[in-house]
């Protein structure tokens, strides 16, 4: 579909490891990407972007389009946004001075409904889109990012303009070809509901069990409590996405579990988040499922047994 | 009923925390008490022992009837087991050796059916009995215990040749008149059952919590996510023990709550041994609870998610 057209413009919005590393794939592959960086950007205007990626080897970006203001950016096609979901809102004039007149905002985040505090604060005219992000990745210092494994990116459409199917689906189509001629599995997905509640199976027991017990991805599927803890928090996520009308493939939960127990020893992001004192995505991740399940009379005790510790941990943490 | 008769002779079977306190106040309102130590038998046999009292001042026994053996203390008409419940099978030797041929056998225990594996490993002309001590106490060093708030021990029977009620009935109030001569509160628990399940009310949520989440009562009872983190942890142990048989009065957990907002700061037990390395209670605490539970058909899914993560924690803690 983009044949001759020229290759849209792309802005990253949060250089940290998910912006850095898809930015930094994009304009490997030839798009003119632009980078918005608060606290990296010296490093990274004068250093450029490292990556040491297990899959894709040793790559430099260097010089990199970075900018510490969206001012300064030219308007772009795409926006990704790779911030953490806690400052999604702070982050809507950035993205409103960044924004092409039709573009595309997709947000690379984990949680359920992140894309609905933004939405409130751009323009109409804007489309917004969620991207679920299947990748091994973390920021190891100052535009220095590692990458473990995995990488796909799965796309959504949120709200916009675009109100027929058709239409929706070729910006979608559209997102998932910027991606894919990066060398990036992407894939389409048909309801952005449904793939947060899938990509939650996940989030849910590995992130919190990270910060709770201060224990990554390998010891914690070696120890028989741990296994049966995020085995019994899986069942609770597919629970709470039945219940609010989401049905989730049999076998999704256990497949996501043989998964990991294959995937190289990770710190999921949440730990990293607690170990640097930033606000932990505990909103995004654990609050709006646990509401949006209660809402549909359906409680999920475990879920909120951990949601509370780690508002407790959080709250000591800062 | 004591009367004329010569007091009982007490030996103190574990000198820590609780041992210490209780086997102080006994000997020091005239008793002949006699202690068995393991590693504070040196430190104890120099220097005595030593209690910073909030309640009842600073008191200090010296010399004390001190052991490194069983075999060398007189028979005991009453043995007092403070020792951690992860030991108790391993002590039933020196219980054996240290008791007289018709000795009490009083468990002073947080947990489930603690008594159960002490009393196959003991002559069935002993009495076994549980004591539930409602107490914030710890040991600083040594030989050196500070008492902070209340103080009371509820007594009941729980196995042995005292096949009737009034003979039982005397015995419980023989070990509760030991108490109350030294001083301190003591009450008769009609079911010993069901007076443990009334103190899991308070050590379930407690224990776990302060070493899941390294906190003490103060900030716990300070925090909303962790006040109903126990909130829902008390109830959750309400509807186990209902589901055993066993009503817990209405109200008991909110009177709990209520007093551990108005006690003094306070570590529990589970956090002391976690600090020290120590085997955690679990077993008495959460397994058998939750399995009891489990075989009346009642889950607990928030108990049994804290157990989970503390074996994770203990079994890493070692």
């Amino acid at each position: 579909m983009m044949g001759a057209v020229a290759k849209p413009r792309v802005g990253i919005i949060g250089t940290g490891a998910i912006g850095g590393f898809y930015g930094l794939m994009l304009a490997r592959a030839g798009f003119d990407v632009h980078f918005l960086l608060r606290s990296e950007f010296s490093a990274v205007a004068e250093h450029g972007l490292k990556l040491h990626s297990a899959v894709h080897g040793a790559l430099t970006l260097s010089p990199v389009q970075a900018y510490s203001s969206a001012q300064d950016m030219p308007p772009c096609d795409w926006l990704l946004v790779g911030a953490k979901t806690t400052s999604n809102a702070d982050l809507a004039p950035a993205i409103r001075q960044a924004a092409a007149p039709d573009a595309k905002v997709l947000l690379l985040q984990n949680g359920l409904d992140v894309e609905d505090s933004l939405r409130e604060l751009l323009p109409d005219a804007l489309h917004v889109l969620g991207g679920l992000c299947y990748i091994c990745v973390h920021r190891d210092a100052p535009g220095v990012i590692t990458h473990q494994a995995l990488g796909a990116v799965h796309v959504g459409y949120h709200s916009g303009p675009a109100v027929d199917e058709v239409t929706r689906s070729a910006i979608v189509e559209e997102g998932v070809g910027l991606f894919r001629a990066a060398g990036i599995d992407s894939q389409v997905m048909a309801n952005l509901h449904q793939a947060r509640w899938q990509k939650l199976v996940w989030n849910i027991p590995y992130n919190g069990l990270s910060v709770l017990l201060g224990a990554s991805t390998t010891p914690l599927m070696a120890d028989a409590d741990s296994r049966e803890s995020i085995k019994a928090l899986m069942a609770e996520v597919v629970r709470g996405a039945v219940a609010c009308g989401y049905e989730i493939p049999p076998g999704y939960a256990e497949q996501l579990f043989m998964v990991t127990e294959k995937m190289p020893d990770y710190w999921p992001s949440m730990y990293h988040d607690y170990l640097h004192r930033r606000p932990l995505e505990l909103e995004a991740i654990y609050a709006r499922p646990l509401a949006a399940a209660r809402s549909a009379g359906c409680e999920l005790p475990r879920i909120e047994a951990l949601y509370r510790s780690l508002s407790f941990i959080d709250r000591r943490n800062r």
